[in-house]
């Protein structure tokens, strides 16, 4: 294990590990960035100085989320609605045709896989009962998980709408585990830890470069949960619980 | 039972009823009509005589199909997307945005109930284990059966990206039970139907008012499947087989 590693104990007697997928298994957010950079770019000749256009589509995409869930159409239509709003209308259609195709390049993305993904998937698999717990767009996410090659190696996929410590009980109970033997590993502290730690279950913060904003909570204690530098650590840590 | 009642043969034994929820348990269908009509007069301005607004969205959401999957966040999309194309660029923003304001009603609309199904779920449930199994977008499946009242009524609640014979196959496993004691229904003869029949299981379809072009079949020899009537003609006419 690396500089990294945690200081906190690992839990012993883990049977399933949980495992997230955007910005854990492969890269996301980094996609998103992107998006965004050629976004503001598009809108450049309709954006009065000063407006902070990003802030604005991260607005109405809050105000979306109830209704639109999480994901890349939802997001488009959010930029459509921001240009629309930014340019007081002024915008051009071709812009907007710009901002669909954005989208839909989004969609089409090649799944790249995070650094040694690959093995650390199989090595925790050896030991443990794998389950991929995602959020997000269905069609989107079951694309992802078939591209990625590694739809074989969890005994359930779960795409679900919220990661909130009801869903997390739900799946738990369709496995027949208890929390005290699950361990969910993911680099949202907001999805992937704090609501696997509220039910009694063990959660281990994998960071990702960059997190979504509406993912950002408030700094904890240190030691508060596992912190990794890759999920090539988990196996050989939790190994060490004896 | 009324006269649209079967003359197929009930089967015996059946274990689970798989119900669909689009205009099976719920109206669905009729807005989707209804916004398709505000669609067309939104674009009544910019649309050059002769010009089928509706066949050309039609074919733009078929080609989004694979990208976007099922849903009004991707009818949305193409409606934006067809406007442009239709108007040759020339529709206004301000009709861009209703239109998303139009996606946004869709998903917000009341969940309505078809005549009599609060209680042909009640009755179905007392001699079947009964799984919801539903095509579309995740997040606004899970509010529509939320909000339906009928959720607790379900022992699984499955929303899928495309329902086909691999996608039924998995249901069944998961439920451990074989295709013969499984017994689908639903408005929809592609989805509902004939997936069922292909995977050795049954299926009875109970038609809706209106059917999307995109699952309009070929029409088929009239007892290749039973039809019904009603929700409600389901559980008599299993029951009949004794």
């Amino acid at each position: 294990m690396n500089e990294a590693a945690t200081s906190a104990k690992p839990p012993r007697d883990i049977d399933v590990v949980g495992i997230d997928a955007d910005d854990t298994l492969w890269h996301n957010e980094t996609y998103f960035a992107e998006a965004q950079a050629t976004f503001v770019q598009i809108l450049a000749p309709w954006t009065p100085e000063g407006q902070d256009v990003l802030a604005m589509h991260d607005a109405t995409e809050r105000a979306n989320l109830e209704l639109f869930g999480y994901g890349i159409k939802g997001f488009t239509l959010s930029m459509v609605e921001t240009a629309i709003e930014v340019s007081r209308g002024e915008v051009s259609t071709s812009a907007i045709a710009e901002l669909i195709r954005l989208g839909k390049e989004m969609l089409a993305h090649p799944v790249e896989l995070l650094d040694g993904v690959a093995e650390a998937v199989e090595t925790l698999g050896r030991d443990h009962r794998l389950v991929l717990i995602t959020k997000g767009d269905l069609i989107h996410q079951e694309t992802k998980i078939a591209r990625s090659g590694l739809a074989d190696r969890f005994e359930r996929i779960e795409i679900v709408s919220e990661k909130d410590p009801e869903t997390y009980r739900a799946i738990l109970d369709r496995m027949e585990v208890t929390p005290e033997r699950f361990c969910m590993v993911g680099n949202s502290v907001k999805s992937d830890v704090l609501p696997v730690l509220e039910l009694g279950g063990h959660a281990v913060h994998v960071p990702y470069a960059i997190t979504w904003s509406h993912e950002v909570v408030d700094s904890r204690e240190d030691d508060a949960f596992p912190v990794l530098a890759s999920l090539a650590d988990l196996a050989p840590w939790l190994t060490s619980a004896g």
